[in-house]
């Protein structure tokens, strides 16, 4: 199909944007098609991918008319709201190296590159999902980001919430604080009312979607692990944008089927050696690591991270909720206690996940990845290396951006790591 | 005076302390003694960094009788209620490039130079200042400072106060309550009582400490101006350290000695450009800056930074206030609303304060200064530019550390944009 006429309406930059979409085939292809795959319900996620700024794109669009398409960066977020005033929520966290020069002409080279290609991504208008969005909600989860709001508000409308720095009783308090303010917002920005059941629906909606994904990652505490750690990893990321009630079903049908393979792969022996990926998000097509992880010999089978684990862990709660309130209370409560992002200080909470998603996958390793100039993730690794160390997991620390050129040293590295598992 | 056996009860490391003693009298000859000097009350400030780790060290040594010495890396840390407490408040961020590499051990490679050196500080033991503190309060300004906290505290009895990003509503309640939270963990810790009067008698002398300072900050409003801007940025610097009442007494005398100057210097024709220094803040010995600039024929007339008008620009009120709570609240708003720091997204008011102090200092350019990885500030550079543009006031933005490799480029840039002027 033919998507000319719908970019020109969304201001897309043609030129810049037939460049960008030449070196996403390439990569798909090396990283996903050249590798043997018995599961056909990943044909589905694979399609995505292969339309990625298609049919998606066009159905955001559709939307418009009935509600507002929200960007954001940062599972932090609440999807449930955003849904409850008719809206649809696109992550637009950017992992492709060819935003980042584009970024270096507005921010300084020192940020990370999920940062930088945002800039780019919008600053250079070959991204549909950037121009598609009536609104891009940010939040203070980093310096970086913080500071990055105040220029793309120049570029888009922005609506930015704070966060804390720390789980104290007042910075609970900060939060809870705006998630009322974030719904308050949307209502008047939008003229939609967010009611006791809208927001009971967005709830639900967004709770399956966790639970199909909490499933299909059960499946990968199966030893072989029924899927590939990359595999997963574009099924949780294509979670941020396509649409969640399709995808709910498709993650689920998927889970299935890695539940039955498991099965009849478990009286096979496992030689592979199983690690678990922590650190930084890892936004499409952002694939290096498993990659890399995965052609080393070794299975990648959980990722503790934005793009992992902690996307969806644990869901909602609406019990004993008789009130919108409650319910915004609720939303407030889970992701301020459940998601041990490293912008709080001290993030306990992380290192306990950690420990426990190594024992229920059976890691034999662990692989924590800093996306260059992630101030957070790049100090807390000395934490979690001591308490690896304290734990006997081996741990390896990387840092990588979205280039190819740390690839053979990547390699050499995570080889070596991986024999000596 | 030999300070051996103090450096020893202190738990320094003798060896490596004489190793980096050995290199502050060369860059003090460098910047400070080979240049014409007509100010004789600033003897008194030559004095205190030609003995830098000695009488002052004494001094809080013996307070310790008294109670507690108490380290800070930020101008957030309220003074006030540290004095209230029988404290004394000690400025403890690094200047030196000589800890750089023992930080460099612990944290990454990619901090600003200031948390580097500070790690490298204390893990070398070669700073008596920290190994004299009973207590460090750290606080959330930055990513780098933030996670660092986590590191120290294995190292150091650590108390942080958490800060919003935005000054909103519950940004400000948040900082309300850090501020009585610190009240409160202070009278616990050391067993004293924070009553009225010793928070007004605190109150007091540190609004002493910012009038003198700022007397002396409107003698450089004059052209020529009677000070130099690396001398003011020394006393500045001290007063991070210094006993707070003879500190006072000093700058007070100083500012006295800079009107009369200023006054018989009036007639003269003034040649030189004058330069607004912005950006992080600049610590003892970090004087590279307004060296390169005063020795390229310019004058820095003033610093819009934490070691310059942020730290003493604005008096915590007592007008009204008739309990502990009241001044608890006075002290709590003058922070947060009067310092413009990088780690609030938006900052408008930095933009403000930079163009009344151009205007007040008749400034002729702004050098723009960043440390190194120093995002908050990295990145807010583009919005004062854009600022410094729309009024027409020429603008350089540096990044530097604490390393000399770069002085030639800084040389030649500043030079260049001197020239210009």
């Amino acid at each position: 199909m033919d998507n000319t006429e719908m970019y020109k309406s969304l201001d897309i930059d043609l030129k810049a944007h037939d460049a960008l979409m030449g070196a996403l085939p390439v990569l798909f292809q090396e990283c996903f098609l050249n590798k043997e795959q018995e599961l056909k319900n990943l044909s589905y996620f694979y399609s995505v991918i292969a339309d990625i700024h298609g049919a998606r794109v066009k159905e955001l669009v559709d939307h418009k008319t009935k509600g507002p398409v929200i960007g954001s960066f940062c599972i932090y977020v609440p999807e449930e709201i955003v849904l409850a005033a008719c809206g649809q929520l696109v992550g637009l966290c950017a992992g492709a190296d060819f935003w980042v020069p584009y970024g270096e002409q507005v921010v300084p080279k020192n940020l990370c590159p999920l940062i930088k290609a945002g800039v780019g991504a919008k600053y250079s208008r070959t991204c549909p999902y950037f121009q598609v969005v009536d609104l891009l909600i940010g939040e203070n989860t980093c310096d970086g980001k913080k500071k990055t709001w105040e220029i793309f508000s120049d570029m888009v409308d922005m609506y930015i919430m704070d966060m804390p720095n720390k789980k104290s009783n007042e910075g609970l308090k900060l939060w809870q604080e705006e998630v009322k303010n974030l719904c308050n917002f949307l209502e008047k920005k939008f003229s939609k009312s967010i009611t006791f059941d809208s927001l009971l629906n967005g709830i639900q909606k967004v709770n399956a979607k966790r639970n199909a994904l909490r499933r299909l990652y059960n499946t990968r505490k199966n030893s072989p692990t029924p899927i590939s750690g990359i595999d997963a990893l574009l099924v949780t990321q294509i979670g941020f944008y396509d649409d969640i009630e399709r995808y709910t079903k498709m993650v689920d049908a998927l889970a299935q089927e890695c539940e039955e393979r498991a099965s009849s792969l478990s009286s096979k022996n496992n030689s592979k050696k199983r690690i678990l990926v922590t650190g930084s998000p890892m936004v499409v097509p952002n694939w290096k690591i498993h990659h890399v992880i995965e052609t080393s010999g070794a299975d990648v089978v959980v990722e503790e991270n934005c793009t992992g684990t902690r996307y969806f862990k644990d869901n909602v709660s609406i019990e004993n909720a008789s009130t919108k309130e409650d319910l915004l209370k609720n939303i407030s409560d889970r992701y301020i206690n459940n998601i041990n992002c490293a912008c709080f200080s001290p993030n306990i909470g992380r290192e306990e996940d950690i420990l426990s998603l190594c024992k229920d996958y059976r890691v034999d390793g662990i692989v924590y990845v800093s996306l260059s100039f992630c101030t957070t993730y790049m100090v807390e690794a000395e934490r979690i290396r001591k308490v690896a160390k304290e734990n006997n997991i081996p741990m390896i620390t990387l840092e990588s951006d979205y280039s190819f050129g740390d690839l053979g040293q990547l390699r050499t590295r995570i080889e070596a790591f991986v024999e000596n598992l």
